[in-house]
């Protein structure tokens, strides 16, 4: 494969870093052209982080077909991988279909919320863009994986591996995420645009209920359904919340299950201040505001004002946790199980010169390409990651450094839902 | 007088209707001259809402002394009223002063905060610019009245008037402002960019005490020392807190006392809001943000975001209160007097168009140029409204159909305050 990585940010530099730390076993990855509009910033990258060799730096306009198809051309690049912001995603997918090459992304998509009523009925939804274009993929040749980081990504595959191993019959489906970082002064962990954009959209939920009994989606106000979840690995109880992201609209796809939701642990605090600005006014992603001459979006804008958190991470302490807790039943009994993955923060750092949300976004893409590349995933198309066989990307994670892990829920819990769900079905 | 209204929004607009209702109890002022940067709204104002006459309409930059002077010429304009954002005071009171004519403003020149101790140490404080000029007015036979609007402006006066009849010896000046509106869901009751600027600056405080026996200025955290205040007219109690204002740098100049504070009731979740403006470096006054060619700060950017509170304020209900509270020894007795006014919005609505907080600014600088037309308030110089005599605007506020009101407080609140201030002497 000869792999071209669009975006040298967090994500595009820890998979490089990842690839190049397998030595020998990355060799599926013949090339691997780390690509930027800032081309220093590749170059530091690709011949000072990975040490050149197989790592080449390239200058790119990811915003330009024409841009990355002299890339793809100049290289002879078999497959790309999106690591930019979703707002480049149609335009990178949509040149990589027709350049010929497989394309995976870590995010689809954007969403638009509900014109009349935002906080009720979903509307143009994560991927849809991407899904509404699976025939001609799939007359491609070519691989389309969306939606491949950890979230989504590995949490798609941990519940297709739970549907494959652990279940007769799935209920729920609910990823959740959750950190005890510390030693930060930064409400933000990753890019400031992507988080106003998950947290401030209208959250999506998957349910089956009598008036859908083939399921459905819809959309809450934001940050509903708090709840505490226990997470592993010493992070402990973390108040999560609903917000939108993929894996609702990717499981439903290929899992049948009753409820699907993504929750993750924004703290009080910043859930209000987020909404300070939404309520402001200068979370707006549309509005153009005139400035002189010039026109900038309010997010836009305070996204120049706001301090990256990249610099703000490399002092914080503590693990984040990233999984999918699937309920439903085994050999006749109501069984409760998380499957998830744990990063530390400071070994990531060291080991891939980022912070851990970024370094767990990446290594899913690395395993997905090269179970690609080997041809062990090969179903043309455009697809989310529980479409493949989850068997040899879980297998993978220790190699790769990233271990998974799985909870079998305390007895008492898994108890108290058993006796919830009986009693419903009573009803 | 000949008078020049620089600024067609809620300040100047009430003014100019203010003296409009008084008929010819208002001709002091021969001809009055409502001046914008945008004419078609000096014209509404003067034409239309003042019904024309001697209310005339002109275009004028007022970040321009050329337009200002070539205005002042045109109509042999003898008095100006800078109804402006403060900002733009700094052109205005010099460009008063070249062209010979007096001057009044209803905020003062802003503070910058202290480089190094900004929670701890005054710098440049509101009004230094304005009183550092004070002998060039003195020189030129002019009065220029500094701060003139209801807070300050209205505030100093009734500070004065306690003073003068109230008490023997003033132990405490703090001006309290609170209101108990509803019906509106805007924040903001006036021009959000100096409802920024008031709140964030560090507050300032005068005191003293055994370190300054002079007494000193200094600063405090945002929203420092709250404070339950009990306003009166049915408002009740309302939390208040320090934000700094022009009283706490005028009253002590003229007026002996012990401690001068503002305090006024920014509601808790208000506050917390304007805090993550701050957090986020959205309030952010002075670091220029490049926008295509163009450049903006944060906080005139968000400006452009926030509506303009004017048109909520239209169907807010309730009243507002602004007052003095003065503390101090009369006939060897502690004393504790409160002195207001209250003022309905709905009431200033019909009547001037404007809400309350904007024609309680607009009403003190029509008294208090009536007096200067009259002779009444004569003395050459730079000076705040408590240089004057207070009489004869206190008198007049009924007239002009904004009664002032006065409350001692109880018997049992006064005794508590005699008590700790006699401990305190027996220390």
């Amino acid at each position: 494969m000869k792999l071209l990585i669009i975006g040298a940010g967090g994500v595009g530099t820890s998979a490089a870093k990842i690839i190049e730390r397998r030595g020998a076993e990355g060799d599926w990855a013949e090339k691997v052209v780390v690509a930027d509009y800032d081309f220093e910033r590749a170059k530091k990258v690709a011949n000072e982080i990975c040490g050149g060799g197989k790592f080449v730096p390239a200058q790119i306009n990811a915003m330009d077909p024409e841009s990355i198809k002299s890339v793809v051309k100049e290289h002879g690049i078999t497959f790309a991988m999106n690591a930019c912001d979703p707002r480049m995603n149609e335009t990178i997918f949509d040149t990589c279909l027709e350049a010929g090459i497989g394309y995976l992304d870590c995010a689809m998509t954007l969403g638009t919320e509900h014109p009349e009523k935002p906080y009720e009925l979903a509307n143009i939804k994560l991927g849809d863009y991407q899904f509404a274009k699976q025939k001609e993929w799939e007359a491609s040749g070519q691989i389309a994986v969306c939606g491949s980081g950890v979230e989504p990504g590995m949490a798609d595959v941990f519940a297709k591996y739970a549907e494959k191993h652990l279940f007769d019959k799935i209920d729920e489906v609910n990823v959740r995420d959750g950190d005890n970082y510390g030693n930060t002064d930064s409400d933000f962990g990753f890019s400031v645009w992507t988080t106003i954009e998950e947290c401030l959209q209208p959250p999506v939920i998957w349910e089956k209920n009598e008036e859908h009994p083939e399921g459905h989606w819809f959309c809450t106000e934001q940050f509903s359904e708090p709840e505490i979840f226990n997470f592993p690995g010493g992070i402990g109880d973390v108040e999560v919340i609903n917000v939108e992201h993929e894996e609702v609209l990717l499981v439903p796809r290929e899992i049948d299950c009753n409820r699907c939701t993504f929750k993750y642990g924004v703290p009080a605090d910043f859930r209000k201040k987020l909404m300070v600005l939404f309520e402001y006014g200068l979370s707006d992603k549309k509005t153009k505001i005139k400035v002189g001459d010039s026109e900038i979006t309010p997010r836009d804008f305070i996204c120049k004002v706001i301090p990256s958190p990249v610099d703000a991470t490399l002092t914080m302490t503590g693990k984040g946790c990233a999984g999918t807790w699937v309920t439903g039943w085994k050999d006749g009994k109501y069984r409760s199980i998380y499957l998830y993955q744990i990063a530390d923060n400071q070994d990531c750092i060291k080991k891939y010169t980022t912070n851990s949300v970024v370094a767990q976004t990446a290594v899913g893409p690395v395993i997905m390409m090269e179970l690609i590349a080997k041809g062990i995933w090969s179903d043309a198309g455009a697809w989310g990651p529980e479409h493949f066989d989850p068997d040899p990307f879980v297998e993978r994670l220790a190699k790769y450094e990233f271990p998974a892990g799985i909870r079998e829920m305390d007895s008492e819990y898994a108890d108290m839902i058993n006796e919830q769900k009986m009693l419903e079905q009573l009803k």
